[in-house]
């Protein structure tokens, strides 16, 4: 046992491209995999493999998890926690905020030094200074690790609150699925006049690529508070997003995917905010007891 | 009256920018308004003023209408067909494809020549190339008005269908409706770990920008049409999307705005096509009678 060595539990795409990363990088790599078949490639191209996650754990200071959900990880884990004692647990399964945080609240129970990890990136991506990896938790763990993580891609440490990597991860493919529906929606609209797809797409990302911008604007508006600015109101959005569902079920396509923002707005303008601000439908957003 | 005279109906934000531009390009403008008092300052810039509609629409060959929305273009047009008969209208107020359609419907009935334009711009561009003005509807019509026109901003024709202007405008707008949407789930997300929304757009803009050649895949998705290359499958979507929805929910925000997606998916889990690329819930936008 080293300090290059690294486990890596989970040989999912995400795994396997992890486990080859940090093999390229020279490390000492142990592999375990619920379905053993997985670990032959990883074993022909020189890792080691264990064939409990007991001895996978046994094998590395370092342990890095990739499996399929935190359900999966608990599952794993926890029948091993004695194995893990002293050791540095760096958890890059995607979890919510308070599962990352349930995680870091075990491992501190059993002495584990616990980083929760959130991957920005597709795994062909790893290993390139594109993918983006956002830590959070123990930070002389994550400073210890640091150079095997460095070795993945871009890492960025986000605060000693495990939850943080995960509500940043979250947050941004929010951000990201909204943006791939309106792609969606766009190309369904434009289809019912005969438009590919494909055509579609390049006026969107053109246009998309033009607006991006503008989301500072919104972000000023929320940040100073009074929705007063005088920019495009609630009144006058609710107004553009009648035209555009109206447009949308004229061409015989559902608007599921605006109803959402038009219902918000109309909420705001119920309690008297039609002239506030549009991005005030941030305050419907907070869940009220 | 000369070929390069235009008459502008309606001065808000948006008709008051197209009229002075055409002043600046060195044109004889004539503007109408509901409340005279927003003629003023036009005309001390040196328009002519009409005291309605009939005398507005009689001044010019060509008459550009920026009015509230098509409820009002009905109300102001309809009096004055015999007026227009013979000359250009370019109806540059937002409506729906269906709405323009009936215009030029309209238009045709009265032997008016019909040109239905959208404006991506926000009236400050007026004037710039960054402003882009799609158009459709009577070809011959548009080709007379275009020295005119290109004054405005970059002038794109989409066809005769006037109603094919307003619905790439609608198409766009819903696309860009959405990614701001995406900006302000990301910052109610983020604003729960104290996070200004100023520092997550800046992180949404680079993390956006970075996605947005992404929407390429999705088309061709879609034009390839038989969903099995073997991308992010519908099931694998929908654990992913119930992960954000719990993680928004977890951190007291509401997830509205993204449990369409998860309903779209749901409902082509429960008619088999669980395994097949995300990309067909376009097929479940589709109005079934």
């Amino acid at each position: 046992m080293t300090a290059t060595a690294v486990t890596v539990l989970g040989l999912g795409a995400m795994g396997s491209a992890v486990a080859e990363r940090l093999r390229a990088t020279g490390r000492t790599t142990t592999v375990w995999n619920r379905t053993a078949a997985k670990t032959a490639p990883h074993a022909a191209a020189g890792s080691k493999t264990a064939a409990t996650v007991a001895a996978a754990v046994a094998a590395s200071d370092l342990t890095l998890v990739v499996l399929l959900d935190h359900a999966a990880v608990r599952e794993r884990l926890e029948p091993v926690a004695a194995d893990l004692k002293g050791r540095t647990l760096v958890d890059l399964t995607t979890t919510t905020p308070n599962q990352a945080r349930e995680s870091a609240a075990w491992a501190a129970a059993h002495g584990i030094r616990y980083v929760d990890g959130a991957v920005m990136a597709v795994p062909a991506m790893i290993g390139t200074p594109q993918a983006r990896l956002l830590y959070s938790g123990d930070h002389d763990a994550y400073t210890d690790a640091l150079p095997a993580l460095e070795a993945l891609g871009t890492a960025e440490y986000e605060g000693a609150d495990a939850g943080l990597a995960a509500l940043k991860d979250m947050a941004l493919l929010s951000a990201m699925d909204l943006m791939f529906l309106g792609y969606v929606q766009a190309i369904a609209m434009m289809r019912t006049a005969g438009t590919a797809a494909a055509d579609t797409a390049a006026d969107v990302e053109a246009w998309l690529a033009a607006m991006l911008p503008h989301g500072r604007g919104i972000a000023d508006v929320i940040d100073g508070g009074t929705y007063d600015t005088g920019g495009q109101s609630v009144d006058f959005d609710r107004r553009g997003l009648a035209s555009l569902i109206n447009a949308s079920r004229e061409q015989g396509v559902r608007a599921d995917l605006l109803e959402p923002h038009l219902k918000l707005l109309d909420e705001l303008a119920a309690t008297g905010r039609g002239a506030s601000d549009w991005p005030r439908i941030i305050d419907r957003l907070a869940i009220r007891e």
